[in-house]
């Protein structure tokens, strides 16, 4: 059976009326019942179970009990920084990231970027996009979606990799155990330029390869946090 | 640069007209003129440089050097056996697996499959995208798609590993250096009913988890290619 969940920020316990898409969600997409158990998140780690008090066109109000800490993250703290991509392509690697448990994503701008900057509506949706995957994953928290910066002023963490083609692979270039916190860095279709590549490596980026076909620059992201985070996980 | 490629069954050095799809392919899609290069591949793993000769609306001639083998497969033999998905999911599963570098695809009925079995129309459908996801992913090989059966009836390899929500995470259940040959199995949108894994784990079949989230059906294959085959990719 499939856990109804609703996103509820400052969660705390006691009774709340809900507004707007959430109480849409939960009347007109789940169609829940007075009665019914819904479990609430608050996208920063916490989760409680709710029963539902009222639902009427206005709001639905929740009775929610004690919130407790959710489902355990990651054991890596995992910022995917990818270039702008074309198209649905960043709702995807923010779809998929968020399933496999990435902590964050930074956009960010370079020579041969597919696009230009998203707007802000597509910005808080692709903070939608990670909501909902939480959301259908059961995931606690949320993950971040940092607006774009250009791939110079992208902020790398003490520990970051880059997925250049013919890099030595992942097992060569992470130890074990894996560090606390990682960054991988993923360029566009046409891939990142040898001074872009030879920057990020000044300022401590590893390059790793991603084997010798060609992934897709959708692809790779989402490769490489199932890659890092699979066979450790829980 | 991108390099244009094109699929040629029986490839062997000479002069070798196109017609049909990989004509209009090279022709109407990729506009490629008299005298350009084009990397011609078998789908089983050799692959050979060659020049347009003439394009005409009938056909296009190909001048084939001689064959050689093409880029590596990857170290591990990966069969990804995936339940029966609704919509567009298994060409996901069969674009993405193809890419990350498996070596088949079997799909398999169950109890509760999101779907009934595909439709013959279909099944040429996901090769075809294999072999899309081949050329674009610069593959020599094309995954073989196997029409589906039964779950009873899914051959199995020497190592078979199912995904089984709360199982140990994949590095407690596969040894280093990993298995020549592997199988994952991965069920529908609801899971695998706890009898049908009691069956897989009977015939040999390992239950291994994919962490603390709930990954959605069409993500757990390539996930777990993703953490099988880039660690150690060339």
């Amino acid at each position: 059976m499939r856990v109804h969940r609703v996103l509820v920020p400052e969660l705390e316990a006691g009774r709340r009326p809900l507004r707007g898409a959430e109480a849409h969600h939960l009347r007109d997409v789940l169609r829940v019942r007075e009665g019914a158990r819904v479990e609430a998140f608050d996208g920063g780690g916490r989760v409680a179970w709710t029963r539902v008090v009222s639902v009427d066109p206005h709001e639905v109000v929740l009775a929610i009990e004690e919130p407790h800490e959710g489902a355990e993250e990651a054991g890596v703290e995992l910022t995917l920084a990818v270039a702008l991509l074309k198209g649905d392509k960043l709702a995807e690697v923010v779809r998929r990231g968020t399933e496999l448990g990435a902590t964050r994503f930074r956009l960010f701008a370079c020579r041969r970027a597919d696009a230009g900057p998203p707007s802000a509506a597509k910005i808080r949706r692709f903070r939608r996009v990670a909501e909902e995957a939480a959301k259908q994953s059961r995931r606690a928290r949320v993950p971040e979606v940092l607006a774009p910066v250009a791939l110079e002023a992208l902020e790398l963490g003490p520990r970051t990799v880059v997925a250049v083609p013919g890099a030595p692979p992942l097992r060569a270039v992470l130890e074990r155990p894996q560090p606390a916190s990682l960054t991988c860095v993923t360029g566009p279709e046409g891939g990142l330029e040898p001074a872009e590549v030879d920057a990020l490596a000044a300022r401590g980026a590893r390059p790793v390869g991603l084997g010798p076909r060609v992934l897709r620059a959708e692809t790779a992201p989402a490769a490489l946090a199932a890659a890092i985070l699979l066979p450790d996980a829980l």
